[in-house]
């Protein structure tokens, strides 16, 4: 299912590079762009306000400051509630570096902020590479004390992330070096009992290990690769009393599915797909799409969200997936993303993209406010009439940064770099994996194949591809197909004649021919809206529908049904589903119409018990009848946009009764 | 709806005595037991197995430890995660006076381990009658230092209602002084602003508010009963950060619904229903009455069990009621039946041991293995086929003892103390609130009116009444009707004619006439198996029925079901269910047999994705139907039995589709 294809791409610049010796059905190339559309204006909100409010909001939390403390350049104590804090500021400079690489917005006051943060984190370091301002403030028990909770390598991971970031995306060596010299260390720190080494152990929250991959792909470092092989085959042997929310209870090759804390689980999975992809283990492989089988199936909400329990913060067991208590982090969303990134890389299988779109237009995109300001820790499916806003990271209302301030800057390096997850190619033309106007490039054979795809996706349906650059000898454009897509049609664009030669296969609509330049296509994706239902071992969605149109989750939300909540209202799922299209709200929505009742519920005898005897089962004595209720017509929007107007209730599932 | 009465009755010995200016509709009597049938059965395990190991999990797990180290008999550091832990004492030390004045078991043994056990509490009090060993120890930054966790005051109610309940049933005064210390020293201490005393402040988990209330019962000493009111008024006033958790979002004379974490928010109602019923204060009355209401009809589920976030072990939102994820403490439920049962004798309303009944048989009871040796923190309604075990206090499955180990010696004190719960006195007659074998007194114009009550309820539906003692004149004999319960008889003992002159009101079979010993009443409530539904509202159940029978929920589990999991079954609600005594099973058990199904979900198109359109909505791509699955014979046992044999899956409530 993978194998080995030629070095000879345009050298990727995105956070996914592969290595020389990487065995991979698909790889990245170099200079995607995102030009208009959906996403587009997604990542204006992300340049020009989420990504320039940072250093501020940074400072505002203590992050910066503490770097000033280590550094010398400041007294004071530590600030923050967490041993993590310095990741906020790696995960910025990581978003920060992606979007100098953009060239949008105002790069040279975005390039001066972040060679003033880089030079700070240089000057916290210490003399032997070491560097995590919680245990250097004397927090804590000391250097490696609490591998479980302490996050110094985690902290290290997305340092890394963030100089590879920057080395790529600018040329600039500085961070780059910080980065190595903290790899260094910990490279002389930890390994296993018979290296020498005085620490034989991994961090809790794994994350290191997909970054060391990255630096060994950005340095040629062999050794950065061993460490993260390393890393990767400790968990699940008791260093932190086989705890699944440490991803310690089972050793990650023998799981049968994900479990623990979602987003160690992901960001663990995600080094483990780096690792197959760059040594062709056949048994990492198998244990990475096995689990991402077992989380698609069995553990993944409607939008692409994962996580059932708020405690612990908790994948769930098989089917348990909560609306009112989704634990659907920002960040797991992203993790999930790379995940799969990596497996669509792997094995060029169309399904890990499939997944992509979903959580890309529902479960992550909900995390960030549409004017790039507030947040959204855990994404619920459903808020009630009743629900009180206790406040916290965890709030159903949008916050406009957290006390666990993970998921902001997580948005802002996905955005950031979001072009690196819509194209890829494998030697022998072009995949489109993800559908954005912008400009694409592939590889066959040596030569360059590159396309510009105009589109108004997901609002329409269509999208309009012509072939901008090609070689005189015939390649492949695949196309994908998602998987909600029943109904679509791939024509010429000039005759408007159907395109005799596409062939599907797998998820993908694959063309091969020799290509001209001004060659156009236009792909019609049906966007009619639909409802769909669950397995029936979901219990939480019994005997409710979900509306969806296209890539986009749908969902009610309380500021377009005044007049009463929506605890109390079901769907009529008979009467068909018709759109709107609403410029004017949310940035522009197509909403989605349907026929609904809200009716109050039956009175109970004693006046004062929530349940009854079963009407049928007790025919002499007839239960009361729900009243006749008042017919009203739902308005859902995308579940993207939701939590952008007044606070209230929301749900997506929707009773059919 | 409250009214003075006579305070010529007999003195109550159980958990709730009444002042003697008490304006209560109904108030407990004097000697009341449970001589045979299923409480007396539960007792047993209690009184042989559960309250005799006490003291040695309490020096196992450090409690005993911490005392001696506090009074210098011993050397060491603290033991224990945190610091409540002296409330685990003190909840056995209550639980052992109850059984001591019980008579059961080997009372010798019982005695000594209590007096010895009292003895080094009283050897631990400071000179100024401070006591807590956390703090005693240098543990946190010193005393009432952090009043929303330091549980000083929480300790010190389980302190006082221990001291009470020794006095109440030993007449022993040691225990008594001890608590009076440290009352009149939190008495000096605590105070509003004006009163000069250092700190105006309360708890964040409420307990010493009725506890102090009925230290003033046992003592007549009004401060004790003023402190507690002005520890109620402080809520909600913003001292803990209007912190719900801590019940300090509002005033709790202004709330509408029960909320924050729910057995603080029930120890304060239950001290708010004290205080009301000792001032004859309407507002509050109001508040305990509208509050309850709002718990039963909104936040409770089938269970009586109460919790619906393992977050913060908060009530959730209205109708926030899920299966997996249920978080009924068993403490909570306990909780419950102590506020339920001040309105009961405050109000005289029969719903309040309705709700009594309901938790005790189920929500309650399920907290304890039939054996007395093993105990369940959390009490979901639903395990599923997939359940992981990450083991701690939160586990599904039964533990020993608890990291936080609050549960077991509470429901030690209410099996110990269970027979107060049943019936009660107005001044002109007896009502049997619950049905148990045993003896029972009211008091009749200030004579006793005694009765004899023999049954095998809950697993048959004859309770027979016999008048014992009756002075000449009139008198009532008032017979709850449970809520549950459409079809009942009420006949006359010999001759088995319906008693004419009984005279049904508000949940209450009331019959007054001129008893003779040896009058006898034979009260028939209808067993018959049912199916009930819950509340449109309550997601998490919607297409599901519950199998009831009497008081008692029913459940399905693994051991009754092999061949297969939990997850895939649903249940035929035509065909009626059908019940089998089981005196081999489970300590002797009623099942309900029902004609269920297990069938495989359809497969998915894409193979991966769980989720697809509607087969209906979309009828020119309908959807793969299911197998027609494998008719099975469903065995549910009574919930309170469940998880004492295998582990294994468990449902509730069961799929009707």
């Amino acid at each position: 299912m993978s194998r080995t294809v030629s070095t000879s791409t345009p050298t990727a610049t995105g956070p996914v590079r592969l290595g020389p010796q990487a065995r991979a059905a698909l790889r990245p190339t170099a200079g995607p762009t995102v030009t208009a559309g959906f996403w587009a204006e997604r990542r204006l909100a992300n340049a020009r306000v989420s990504i320039p409010q940072g250093p501020e909001l940074l400072e505002s939390a203590g992050n910066l400051h503490n770097l000033r403390l280590v550094a010398g350049a400041e007294e004071g104590a530590f600030e923050g509630h967490y041993p993590f804090v310095d990741s906020d500021v790696y995960k910025w400079l990581e978003a920060a570096s992606w979007q100098l690489a953009q060239g949008d917005g105002d790069t040279g006051a975005l390039a001066a902020e972040v060679e003033r943060i880089i030079a700070l984190v240089a000057q916290a370091q210490e003399e032997d590479g070491y560097l995590n301002t919680w245990f250097q403030t004397g927090k804590g028990e000391g250097r490696y004390s609490d591998l479980r909770w302490g996050h110094e390598l985690y902290c290290a991971g997305h340092l890394i992330q963030a100089a590879v970031a920057h080395h790529r995306a600018t040329g600039g060596g500085q961070l780059l070096a910080v980065a190595r010299r903290f790899a260094d260390h910990i490279d002389s720190v930890f390994g296993p009992e018979h290296s020498g080494r005085p620490i034989d152990g991994f961090d809790g929250h794994p994350e290191v290990e997909t970054a060391l991959v990255e630096l060994y792909r950005e340095t040629g470092e062999q050794r950065y690769l061993d460490l993260a092989g390393y890393f990767v085959d400790r968990h699940g042997h008791g260093l932190h009393g086989n705890e699944a929310y440490c991803q310690d209870r089972v050793p990650l090759r023998e799981a049968e599915t994900v479990e623990g804390h979602a987003v160690r689980q992901l960001y663990l999975l995600a080094a483990a797909a780096d690792l197959a992809t760059e040594t062709g283990e056949a048994a990492l492989t198998e244990a990475s799409e096995r689990l991402w089988h077992a989380m698609a199936t069995t553990k993944t909400h409607l939008t692409g969200g994962v996580g059932a329990h708020h405690d612990k913060e908790d994948f769930g067991d098989p089917y348990e997936l909560p609306n009112e208590r989704a634990y659907c982090e920002t960040c797991a969303a992203i993790a999930s993303i790379q995940f799969s990134w990596r497996l669509a890389l792997l094995t060029g299988r169309a399904r890990y993209s499939d997944l992509i779109e979903r959580t890309l237009f529902n479960g992550f995109l909900a995390g960030v406010s549409l004017d790039g300001e507030t947040w959204l820790y855990v994404n619920p499916l459903q808020v009630r009439d009743g629900y009180v806003d206790a406040g916290g990271d965890q709030s159903s209302r949008r916050t406009r940064w957290f006390r666990c301030a993970c998921c902001p800057p997580n948005v802002m390096r996905l955005l950031a770099s979001l072009e690196h997850y819509l194209s890829s190619t494998d030697g022998n033309g072009l995949q489109l994996h993800q559908y954005a106007s912008g400009r694409f490039s592939g590889d066959a054979a040596g030569a360059p194949a590159v396309v510009s795809v105009n589109t108004d996706y997901p609002r329409d349906g269509r999208i309009r591809v012509t072939v901008e650059q090609s070689p005189g000898q015939p390649w492949t454009l695949s196309l994908r197909i998602p998987e909600w897509c029943d109904r679509y049609s791939l024509r010429h664009g000039g005759s408007g004649d159907p395109v005799a030669e596409a062939v599907a296969a797998e998820g993908w609509l694959r063309v091969e021919r020799t290509w001209a330049p001004g060659d156009e296509l236009v792909l019609e994706l049906d966007l009619t809206p639909r409802l769909v239902v669950a397995d029936p071992r979901v219990d939480a969605v019994r005997g409710c529908a979900a509306i969806e149109r296209g890539p986009l989750v749908y969902c009610l939300e309380q500021a377009d049904h005044p007049g009463g909540g929506l605890d109390d209202v079901s769907i009529d799922p008979a009467v068909p589903l018709t759109v709107k299209e609403r410029p004017d709200l949310l940035g522009g929505v197509v909403t989605v119409l349907a026929a609904g009742n809200r009716s109050t519920p039956p009175p109970t005898a004693s006046g004062w018990w929530p349940y009854r005897a079963r009407p049928e089962a007790q025919s002499d004595s007839p239960a009361p009848a729900p009243d006749g209720g008042t017919a009203i017509e739902l308005t859902a929007i995308p579940y993207y946009a939701w939590a952008n107007r007044s606070s209230g209730a929301m749900r997506v599932w929707l009773p059919t009764d």
